[in-house]
């Protein structure tokens, strides 16, 4: 039986372990992968991490792990099989058949970027394929980029890398966006963005880092190639929750229903990261998260002492 | 006329700078004290940033301003004599007499720690009255010291002197502290911790550093001298919202009312990291807030373009 029982070992889950720690609470990490750091780790610079500018992040991950090993935390690798509520305690089976209790429970098993799932996607990741423009617009200054997508966040996105790209292609598939019409308005009101309706990825191209990409005109039916420098993928996120979606609360898209103090609407259970309902989904809200999490865990499991 | 003011240059306010400036807005860093980082300079140790374990409070000062610099984060150091909400723009008047101008501003003022207010204590700070055990805990190694205060920051205190100290008081003004069941076991397994209930500090003694603190005893309403060197006062924080509270409104303690989204009451202002109405004050929820101030003043600046 254990205090706190922490699923995932991203950021949020790893601050969670530090801050758990310190906290004097016994604890334990699931993580589903043997390596901890989440998406980080398929990151290939971060540079908006106050006090590390600059850093991989593969580093990054590395440096994150090892600050919760220093702080005592031990980690089981295994997938979460089920999560049942059993009031008092929480119990997870994990897909090796072992089980686990503990008096309280942080879910911070993030999301994921959807993929376009087209070729020369993976092998570009992280050198010209992005599914961030905030975490990576940056890089692009003065560079021809496209987003892929029609909804808020490529809207968003492409008003973000107007303001430091030289041209912004918005690239959708269908002939009018899904986007909130505000968005569309700031969307028409920047000079340097072109929208390509009616336009499909079939695959990037570049050898080394993206040089560009080839468009399906489903209108016409015909290919035409595109140069961009970067390609932004923002086709939505999918938050890892299948496993615990009928003990905890989730919202149409998935995510786990918490607020800043990252309590979900199932008592002893809180939800950091990506995972859960929130506006700025980044490597240092998903850190402040751990320690908000720890912080409600801490005052839940002090009442019921 | 800048994008955007930033007011303010500790965790939260460097953060929304490194984000501000991805993000490609024109900003200016307005910072009280010619160095940058706030309270986290006159921290000790901090080990709960995670990624960058046992950093010493100046050298974490120290990167978090460069951090800053290479974005491209330019700072003016000046005191704000006046904060005006103009509509459109927010104009700041320091107290050299120059005004700034943006569209959006993000105040990152921090807080303070609260004085007690008596006699003894001004002329004892730094000579045996500290308000950070962390930072100033070592130059009492060996000997007797006393922290006042109940909350879960006074409890910590005591917990971390214990290890240092030869003896260490505890001394409340009520017969029950509010500090988290967790720390007051803590404090519990210390055996050289003793709590003085229902005492409050009338006076600090001592001729040139800290000799003793005058105690009334609220029960029994007498008054009794304690002999110790040093005295850690841990009752609260004071937010530095002075020289704007007529135009963003304040909780009763003075703290800016934002949530999450850092978005004050007053269109276009913003408030980030300690200042603002929050749960859990570390650097690291500091650091957050700067991320999400800058996202929620982007969204605000590009309706208004």
């Amino acid at each position: 039986m254990y205090d706190l029982l922490i699923i995932g070992s991203g950021p949020a889950g790893l601050s969670a372990a530090v801050y758990g720690k310190r906290a004097g609470l016994d604890l334990l990490v699931i993580e589903e992968k043997p390596m901890s750091g989440g998406q980080v780790l398929n990151t290939c610079e971060v540079d908006n991490y106050l006090g590390m500018p600059g850093v991989n992040g593969f580093d990054m991950g590395m440096k994150f792990r090892e600050h919760a090993d220093t702080a005592g935390a031990i980690f089981r690798t295994a997938s979460v099989a089920e999560l049942q509520d059993l009031g008092e305690t929480k119990r997870v089976r994990t897909g090796d058949g072992a089980e686990y209790e503990a008096r309280a429970l942080i879910l911070a098993t993030g999301a994921e970027h959807r993929a376009l799932g087209v070729p020369g996607e993976e092998e570009h990741r992280g050198k010209g394929v992005s599914y961030c423009a905030t975490c990576d617009g940056a890089f692009f200054r003065g560079k021809n980029v496209a987003v892929v997508g029609g909804g808020d966040v490529a809207v968003e996105d492409a008003v973000y890398l107007a303001r430091m790209c030289a041209k912004v292609y918005l690239i959708h598939r269908r002939d009018s966006l899904r986007a909130a019409k505000g968005l569309q308005d700031k969307l028409t009101a920047c000079g340097n963005v072109e929208i390509l309706w009616n336009r499909t990825v079939q695959k990037i191209y570049g050898d080394g880092s993206v040089e560009g990409v080839t468009l399906c005109d489903t209108a016409a039916q015909t290919e035409e190639d595109l140069a961009v420098d970067g390609l932004f993928i923002a086709v939505g996120m999918h938050p890892n929750t299948e496993a615990f979606q009928d003990v905890v609360p989730c919202d149409g898209q998935g995510y786990v229903i918490a607020g800043e103090d990252c309590a979900s609407r199932t008592e002893g259970i809180f939800a950091a990261g990506d995972v859960r309902t929130k506006q700025v989904r980044q490597i240092i809200t998903a850190v402040a998260d751990g320690a908000c999490a720890v912080a409600s865990a801490e005052r839940y499991l002090t009442g019921k002492r």
